[in-house]
């Protein structure tokens, strides 16, 4: 049980920040460790819901400080700052998965009700961990290998060819901390990086899939599930650009056989909250599992406007142990695209024309500034039109990051 | 133009609550005058639009105060109170309908951009001065007239028969400053209370009505205009219980009916945000304008669910004057079931069950406090059976407020 006092003793916040404060009506209060988009996102629904939302944040300014009224500044990796966040908190859960154990473990011991559980959200942390833990499960991965000296990754290329995919276990997203190498030279550096720190680097297959895929699904502490339709999801250069809900042309036996890939690993794992399993779909259909969130994710942006339940309420409900909404369509299609950042800061005017351009628009944006690249906002369409929904949706993205001026 | 530098001089905010922090990319920030609920339902969709909201609020921890940031505590009757809030946003608008005249033209005067306009919200404000305009421009209305002695009312009454309707012209909600006299001894009370204000009464035929209807619409400072389908309303003592979108069996052209006079009085008057048109619909189709409502309303909380755009984030696009969003259903019929206060005060465990008995339940929650009567919250259902909907809604709304255990 988490203490629901104000804080006392040294203050751990700066003064101008005020404490959660709990509704009337036996509440909740619900932290959440970082303070990007996906902590803001769960703000709408929280209101909603009528519990209380606080956000430990890295920075006042933050995407979600801008909107929830207790946003203490403090890192996630700042021990005492998060355990005096937490102790304000009837659970914990986060934006990201950069909490480190030893932290998650304080919590535990605090008797700070956490989801998903520091057990759990190693398999997030640390894709080595997961490959492994999935492979004893016998859930379906692209042929892998933990590799630390170049005799290492020439004998897995040599069983699985070049190209291989490295990635470092730990820290990458957004195609960051990932590296396709032709040959031995391509992984020198890393090599050499991860004897430093210690570390084995994670080699994977360069698998020759057709697309990418994701089940989104959540996961209550009581053991409830709910998954939402298979998407596909499109990546640009790592980034995910546009995501269809639900993935064209599936076939009910993929789709199924999917699904139950995602509630096989939540249930193996433990999960709790929102888990997001990427997959990678091969030419005769058959999926192999990419990567794991386990939080709110990119791939499931499009249930906001397009599932009865959105994700960030879905996760609220999750981590809460509440019942879980419904996670059917709300349309034929939905699509997603993803607003990166591009060259032109002042985004105002753009999103002023994509609004009059097409009423039906869902403009969803995150208080970020502008960086080449970045994430800082995204757009949905739902309907029966698929060509014409992406058409609209990707045209929006465009048009207010400015690739686009027409 | 308002002022964006923070505030200097005395300082009119608690030292606790921060001055609105601007998002970048040039977005603006909505100023709400009054901390309810329907400022708080503005939350998640301004967290959305990427717009900054502020809120003055009369208490710290009312409704809206507990999910948005900038929540300035000041009374809305307060003139420096209110000036120093405006002076912080680019555009003002309101929570309620009781800001009063002269702060608004102090406002204007500030060169504070205020919607509703000062002159179109008085007609919100003083039923007598809507009777008239909306007489004036031929919009059907009840047989009406203003009344300061037992004379005039005997005369009104002599004309159109008893009982007849009585209303104060300024403050009256939810069936709050509304009288159904039978006979003049039932007005005495009221009559003596008017000659002492130096007012007069609003009298008005009771109208032999089948049912309430309501058309809620936006308008935008460049004359944009979208209604959403007209709803059905029920009262229950005076207080809105459950709102139906569509009005069942309403012909075409009684919904284009009503609809053109929704748009007509906005176009009138100069409404600017969202306005609700009640309207009594009587048995042979034709409808009579009951009230105006120039902020979000009750009859319109379905759109949250229901409707592609729903009226909150309507209501800030229509005052920042951005291109309006479409009002189309979502489904072939939305239900939404108010959620008053009963005899119990610990809402959650009432909200789980309802939860876990209905998972295509859309439940919101105002933060408030129980009072009999009171409104807490509201629930919606979107589907294609009537019947289901209605008793899903209503069980939904009745559990969570105690009145039925089962």
């Amino acid at each position: 049980m988490a203490h629901h006092g104000r804080l006392t003793g040294p203050a751990a916040y700066p003064a101008h920040v005020s404490t959660p404060v709990r509704a009337p009506g036996g509440f909740p209060v619900v932290g959440v460790i970082g303070g990007g988009q996906l902590a803001r996102m769960c703000a709408g629904p929280a209101t909603e819901l009528g519990v209380t939302l606080s956000v430990l944040t890295d920075d006042p300014a933050s995407s979600a400080a801008q909107v929830i009224p207790s946003a203490p500044v403090g890192a996630h990796t700042d021990m005492a700052a998060v355990r005096a966040f937490a102790r304000e908190c009837d659970v914990v859960t986060f934006d990201h998965e950069h909490v480190p154990q030893e932290i998650l473990a304080a919590l535990v011991e605090d008797g700070v009700t956490v989801h998903p559980s520091p057990g759990a959200l190693l398999h997030a942390q640390d894709k080595l961990v997961m490959r492994r833990v999935l492979t004893d499960a016998g859930t379906p991965c692209p042929p892998w290998r933990a590799a630390g000296s170049r005799e290492e990754v020439e004998a897995f290329a040599a069983e699985v060819g070049w190209p291989i995919v490295a990635k470092t276990p730990r820290g990458g997203y957004d195609g960051k901390g990932v590296l396709v190498a032709a040959a031995i030279e391509d992984l020198q550096e890393w090599l050499a990086r991860a004897d430093e720190q210690g570390e084995q680097l994670l080699l994977e297959a360069k698998v020759p899939f057709v697309r990418e895929l994701a089940v989104l699904l959540a996961r209550s502490p009581s053991g409830q599930a709910a998954a939402w339709p298979v998407v596909e999801t499109v990546q640009t250069d790592g980034i995910c650009t546009e995501v269809i809900a639900p993935a064209p042309g599936l076939s009910e036996e993929s789709a199924r056989a999917a699904t139950l890939i995602g509630l096989d690993v939540a249930a193996e794992l433990g999960v709790t909250g929102v888990m997001a399993v990427e997959l990678f779909e091969l030419a005769d259909g058959s999926v192999l599992v990419h990567e794991l969130a386990m939080r709110p994710h990119n791939s499931g942006h499009w249930s906001m406007d397009g599932a009865v339940t959105g994700q960030f309420e879905q996760h609220l409900r999750a981590v809460l142990d509440l019942p879980l909404g419904s996670p059917e369509a709300r349309a034929g299609w939905t699509v997603m695209a993803n607003v990166l950042g591009g060259e032109h800061e002042d985004l105002y005017p753009t999103y002023r024309h994509v609004m009059a351009r097409d009423p039906g628009l869902r403009v969803h944006l995150y208080g970020k500034g502008v960086r080449p690249g970045r994430k800082i906002g995204h757009v949905t369409v739902c309907g029966e039109d698929l060509p014409a929904l992406r058409e609209r949706a990707t045209h929006a993205a465009d048009y207010i990051q400015g690739v686009i001026t027409q």
